[in-house]
């Protein structure tokens, strides 16, 4: 038996098992102070038989380098009472087990991979856009870590302002992806919940305007061999056709390969995995 | 001994060695009809001591999947006379010697990776910008090949057209970065030869401006431990310190790192190894 941890800014949830079809999750626990957030997630594991490793992918920005001294700890997160918080380290000694630790898009990315839209394939990338936008990759079978971590939702893309006198709502960059196309971004934009946008309107066609030039980046940077996009907005599935139409449109040919030109259907895809999805790539986390 | 083929669009340069040091290099061979070019080429190896290996860093697009039917050839480049031409299985049967075979970008990243300024760094990232522009990418210490391979030059990047009215002149995407950054994109914007453009002329610091954009999506992307800039356009030394306060500046401390808030001088570098560069990189992917 393996454990999983997803933690997130809003809430945390935990499970026991080995797979999507063999797996105990707890119910949502807000995140309240580290102290008392921890505590629940120590008694969740108490309750359930022990296990070898436990996963967990974390809201951040987080330090997911083994070779630093802090290692496994939430950094500089504006969330009060979180910033300089060891998280892997408290989880590891209070339960006496090992710990994996990594970002939550990575976390999402790698059940993706096990189980869900990138079973077999090494080079992809995952990218949420809810009410922020962060990504998840994989290269050669690995996740990136690199210097720090892939921050997918900083890219700086074009704005035309007679289109799309917006600015972005990005605090470091104003227009930036995340500043763009967020939830809130989309609320700030349109002056109403995006939820009760039509699908015909036209911040949808905008919205997967943005997407598509950030899709563009990504595929000429990373070369994935499949893009998954999840999160809240992405809930909006009449945005898949639109941001596949608007990738090839763009790209305009120039990335000859079966997979853009003729199959974008399979190229451009929602998650498969359900609402477990984030526990359970913190499950695959402590099996890898 | 290890054999090593640097194939531009312009020339070929071949030679027999095993590090910096100790190395043989022809003289530059002018990139005709393939079978001319192989020739020379095949000739040169007749002439020296047998190696182990050959290493080819290509001019593409190329086939670089060892499992593909096209594994080893030039594909859909517009250089006439080579599109769809089998360059490594030519080369290893003709001297009945194992080849390595990538796109000259990667395998001078590779190059910089074992004798220059990536020594080291499992993460990072190599930019050409010269008559094109292209890029090679190390991550968890392997090249990126993914579907294709990076495709660096072809990222969208916000422009002003107030601030610069010229459009680009990327035929497949007008104002990408290529499209805005390359010696013939400046020639046709300044309408003079860039060598002839004094240092503080106003287009080096758009030319900063637009390469700065782009390394900011690189290193979101890719979270890079370093960033090498090559290329003739880099040989404008001036760049340097203009690119990397951009950089800062654009970022706005979003990604809290020493290397980058401090230490930038050494993030965004010229690469280390000179002339040989190319050769050197295609040695080292015999090697690997």
């Amino acid at each position: 038996m393996f454990g999983g941890i997803e933690a997130g800014g809003t809430e945390f949830v935990c499970a026991v098992g080995t797979n999507p079809q063999n797996i105990v999750v707890s119910d949502p626990m807000s995140t309240t102070t580290p102290a008392e957030t921890f505590q629940k997630v120590i008694a969740f594991f108490r309750q359930h038989p022990p296990v070898k490793k436990i996963g967990i992918g974390s809201f951040g920005p987080v330090d997911i380098h083994r070779d630093s001294p802090t290692f496994g700890y939430i950094t500089t997160t504006p969330k009060p009472g979180w910033a300089n918080t060891d998280f892997a380290g408290v989880i590891s000694r209070e339960l006496g087990v090992a710990v994996e630790f990594d970002t939550d898009v990575n976390t999402a990315a790698l059940g993706e991979h096990k189980w869900g839209a990138a079973v077999g394939l090494d080079d992809f990338l995952y990218l949420t856009i809810g009410t922020g936008v962060g990504g998840g990759v994989m290269v050669n079978g690995r996740l990136v870590h690199g210097l720090i971590h892939p921050e997918l939702g900083h890219i700086l893309l074009p704005r035309d302002p007679l289109k799309d006198p917006f600015e972005g709502n990005c605090p470091f960059h104003k227009d930036c992806l995340e500043g763009l196309t967020t939830g809130p971004a989309l609320q700030k934009r349109w002056k109403v919940s995006p939820k009760t946008l039509p699908i015909d309107h036209p911040a949808w066609e905008l919205e997967a305007e943005y997407i598509a030039i950030a899709l563009v980046s990504f595929a000429c940077t990373l070369s994935p061999k499949r893009i998954i996009l999840g999160g809240g907005v992405m809930r909006q599935i009449q945005l898949f056709p639109m941001i596949r139409r608007r990738f090839q449109e763009l790209l305009n040919g120039y990335l000859q390969h079966p997979a853009i030109l003729r199959d974008v259907d399979h190229y451009i895809v929602p998650p498969a995995l359900g609402d477990h999805a984030g526990v359970l790539g913190a499950i695959a986390l402590a099996q890898q």
